[in-house]
């Protein structure tokens, strides 16, 4: 091993699981030591775990153990250097409780801190709740390793080059101070950087750039693995003087990575998602073609899903089988993370549901190697319907002025009677949560029922539109580790619940009918939050559905009229949501979009 | 009317409802006219509403609206002024999308414009999502006014005197600059600032300590009304230059306040709700004496519960009465929010329900004089427990190791089927939403059925411990508009859910057998919010249920043991709970507190 190597330690630490954060520092640490490495870098707040959001807040003796563990840390770094991610209590008279920080540590001892400087506080991030922002100070940003002076960044630090981004978010650019006050060698970036759809083209432009700009290597370390909605990527990586790519670890899992950031042939490249480099421009218009972020897509998913029942010591997943798109998704990925024997699906047909469907779902689980059952909830359903006949009859006394002409009531006695057998397997099963299994188009419309299909543990695909939903299955037929697994038939039916008859086709409901075509709703949901249109401005553009059907105005205008008017109500079901992965570009997912449920859109 | 009088227009907006706020402000803008009133002050950010979120970063359309309606408003100010608050696009070259500004409006123009500088980000403010902080220009914060120059700050910026507050949160004290650089006649605070117990002695003390420490008067004037979990308590305000208290707006609810900064005989002090006053000095020890906070507690839930329905188009409410003390103090805030006739009470017995508890609950129904019905629920747990057992038998072929000895199954098929009639009813009947009647040492304790009990549109008490809740029913007994409704018995009984029979007793489980005593766990709970103490100080701590009973170190220890492992759990279920308002001085409400799931709570 050369002198010059440095460790990039991608890995995948538990919130606020100090020792665990610990014990994995270590390993690595020793692992380092005996190769001879002189150089481990961690990712940022590593020790404390990203993000610990208010924990720190309400549990301060988290914050006392993770400097009681670092000062434990420095004691081993032996013969060998290290710059780890930890949080710092803010003694000054002003500010927040604590610095988001990174201790350099040297012949056993602490021999700088770094205090972040600009703290993301947008989207998924809200680091400014309990981190006060440091002045930045480049004179404590540089280290000594092996004759080299690297400079050292933390995450948001290196996103405000004014060349780079049309409108930066802070008054000023650390890494632009660094090198013009300090002159460092190379630069070394500690970073949680969570996936999301077209990132990667952003977060490798922006590296290289500033490689080049500098002319300096850069190197980057990520973590990995999910934290409830959020979602890891790893794929740590360093580029040289000219920008160029020339270290990368792996996606989505732990790595223990070294890199000579001086030497380009001795660096390992392994491969990203498949598609994730080829998008390298934004994307200007809505598009069907999805291939470029499946694999990505598939890798998140199952990263949070794996994480969140692990890290939360949850065993088994129990879900509704209905033979339809939503539900076969789900259990094809929860196979993937959890491994078929932890999941169960369970087809719940009544009165409405086809044989079709039930066949589906027997094949389904059949081809993924889930355990299955199949129980009838007729009578569950004929009882609450009586029960309910009887009651409404009652109350006939005094709101009959408000009932309901056409009530979707028995179609959501179906899907809560179901809901409750999933919960009732929770209850009997060790370690066993149900699965939310609404997607996103559906969760936009309102379209999901409370305590019945929206309900449950984990939403898995909460953050997935329907078009996109269906270019998963089968991009996931064609490459996830189980083959094929779901049927033809599923993937060829037009969705639709099941709850109710269409009393105009005298067949079930689907869900066209009842809301608008999928393609056309998945576009209004792109361009609400990727150029944030309104609906005057979305009735003035062409639609890619358009291009292949015809729309009248007033049906373009009925559609978005009846977005508006469900998205508003949808609120009100977001709030009682479980959580789910982050997946797209902009979410919905709660981790991520924050906003009163008592409002007026204005859309 | 004098020539010096100012309105405080204090009054309740609906977030992103720009014409509706628009209206509000002209309405009281032209009976200040008719007064011969000069100038009028309006809350932070009212013409948008307060608090926004992120509402604004995905429908900009609202943001353009209210500058639209900004410029349509200075056209009406023609021989009065007006301060009012209003969301500005961030036009330069760096920085958050937004400004969270005040426009001084005079003859007709836009004279000037204030931005803030000092933009909380914790508990439940978010602004730094979405503003940028501006830099704080003084000489932008003087305004003309009959001949005076008052000075202008908004809400946080009156927040971070270092000689008032131990650790100030921010670098500098806008209020200070202010008077230093401009030396303005008196000083004009636009706020909105949510009601918190204990926060009156503080915002008090600190308003007071201001216009004393400048020798200036400070007008104060806030908003009223509930946005989701936030409740504005209004109490606008007026301290003369020697500190002293000379003018106050009614409290929870909207106020056409004119006062005169300078005679101040001529004002009005309208009573705070009974007791807020009297606690000045922070509480340093847990008691039981909620006296001091039962007026402010009921006008808080009263207002949450009114804003949430009427702002979202909610009419009713329908609830499970178990004959309990928590659905009991639902129903009666519900019935005094809502009117009793929007209200409905369900009794839906089960075979381990006392005769007792029916009877309660049809009395308190009775006295409340809302809707009420029973129906027992037999044939629904009937059906659901033949169907669970059919299929359990089943899912033994796979699972049979990871069956519970002693499941809490059926106890929860109770609690759903409960849930689920009343979804029904919610289905059935036109916005009408069930509610969740869970209360804070349940939630702590995870002692909440998800889909049960925890379920529903909105959980009035959800902030609210068992003890204070004690403390709340007589309060509402002797002093809500309805007088004691909730009958003796209801408050005599120990809490239980009725769910399950307590094997060694042969009676119905108490919640005091399934957990610890509740004067124990709230005091657990309030040095966990309040001191931030770890288990370990609160084991040395003398609680105030010691004092009059034996408890043993074992049991004691036993005890904080499973507050740990089950407050760990409860994080999960928290992340499903629907929305309610915040009440004590700290809450696990969403909007105030925000932590992963995935996580390690070391306490």
């Amino acid at each position: 091993m050369q002198n010059d190597s440095i460790l990039l330690a991608q890995l995948n630490p538990i919130v606020a699981d100090v020792e665990y954060n610990y014990n994995k520092a270590v390993e690595y640490l020793n692992r380092a030591k005996k190769l001879g490495i002189k150089l481990v870098v961690y990712p940022e707040l590593f020790l404390l775990g990203y993000p610990p959001i208010d924990i720190i807040e309400r549990y301060p003796l988290i914050v006392h153990e993770n400097i009681k563990f670092l000062h434990k840390f420095a004691k081993q770094c032996t013969e060998i250097s290290a710059l780890i991610g930890f949080c710092e209590f803010n003694n000054s008279a002003t500010g927040k409780k604590y610095f988001n920080s990174v201790a350099f540590i040297k012949d056993g001892k602490i021999e700088k801190i770094m205090r972040k400087s600009l703290l993301p506080v947008y989207s998924e991030f809200s680091e400014g709740r309990y981190f006060e922002s440091a002045p930045f100070v480049s004179s404590q940003r540089i280290i000594q390793f092996g004759g080299y002076r690297p400079g050292v960044v933390i995450c948001e630090e290196n996103w405000n080059d004014d060349a780079f981004f049309d409108k930066p978010m802070y008054a000023f650019d650390p890494v632009k101070i660094l090198v013009d006050e300090q002159k460092p060698d190379f630069l070394i970036n500690l970073s949680a950087s969570p996936t999301r759809a077209k990132k990667e083209q952003l977060l490798n432009n922006m590296l290289s750039n500033c490689a080049k700009k500098y002319s300096m290597p850069l190197l980057y370390v990520n973590q990995t693995g999910s934290t409830d909605c959020i979602t890891f990527c790893g794929a740590s990586r360093v580029y040289d003087a000219n920008g160029e790519l020339i270290a990368r670890a792996k996606s989505f899992e732990e790595d223990f990575f070294v890199v000579t950031p001086y030497k380009s042939r001795q660096n390992k490249l392994e491969p990203l998602p498949k598609g994730v480099e080829k998008t390298l421009n934004s994307q200007k218009e809505f598009s069907l073609d999805y291939d470029w972020d499946m694999e990505r897509t598939f890798l998140t998913i199952v990263s949070a899903i794996k994480d969140y029942f692990e890290k939360n010591g949850f065993k088994r997943a129990v879900l509704g089988l209905s033979g339809g798109l939503d539900s076969s998704c789900c259990a094809y990925l929860l196979a993937c993370a959890l491994g078929s024997n932890n999941v169960l699906g369970v087809s719940m047909p009544s009165k409405i549901t086809s044989l079709q469907s039930k066949s589906d779902a027997k094949q389904l689980a059949l081809n993924l190697g889930i355990n299955f059952f199949e129980i009838p909830i007729k009578d569950m359903t004929d009882a609450a319907s009586l029960t309910f006949n009887t009651l409404f009859d009652k109350i006939d006394f005094c709101w009959s002025d408000y009932r309901y002409k056409a009530p979707l009531t028995f179609d959501n006695i179906q899907a809560r009677s179901r809901a409750m057998i999933l919960w009732g397997i929770s209850n009997e099963f060790s370690y066993t949560i149900p699965i939310a299994t609404s997607d996103k188009s559906e969760l936009y419309m309102g379209y999901a029922t409370i305590n019945g299909d929206m309900s449950g543990g984990f939403a898995p695909i909460c953050d997935v539109t329907k078009t996109k939903l269906f270019a998963l299955a089968r991009w996931m037929n064609d490459n996830a580790p189980i083959r094929n697994a779901i049927p033809n038939a599923v993937l060829l039916k037009p969705p639709g619940a099941e709850l109710a008859i269409n009393p105009e086709t005298g067949k079930p409901l689907l869900a066209e009918e009842a809301l608008m075509p999928y393609e056309f709703l998945d576009e209004v949901i792109w361009r609400l939050e990727n150029l944030q249109q309104s609906a005057e401005q979305m009735l003035n553009e062409k639609f890619l559905y358009e291009k292949s059907h015809n729309v009248t105005f007033e049906e373009k205008k009925s559609w978005l009229e009846k977005f508006a008017c469900r998205v508003q109500f949808a609120q009100f079901k977001w709030s009682i949501m479980p959580p789910g992965p982050i997946v797209d570009s902009r979410s919905i997912v709660r981790a991520e979009y924050i906003q009163p449920i008592t409002s007026r859109l204005k859309f």
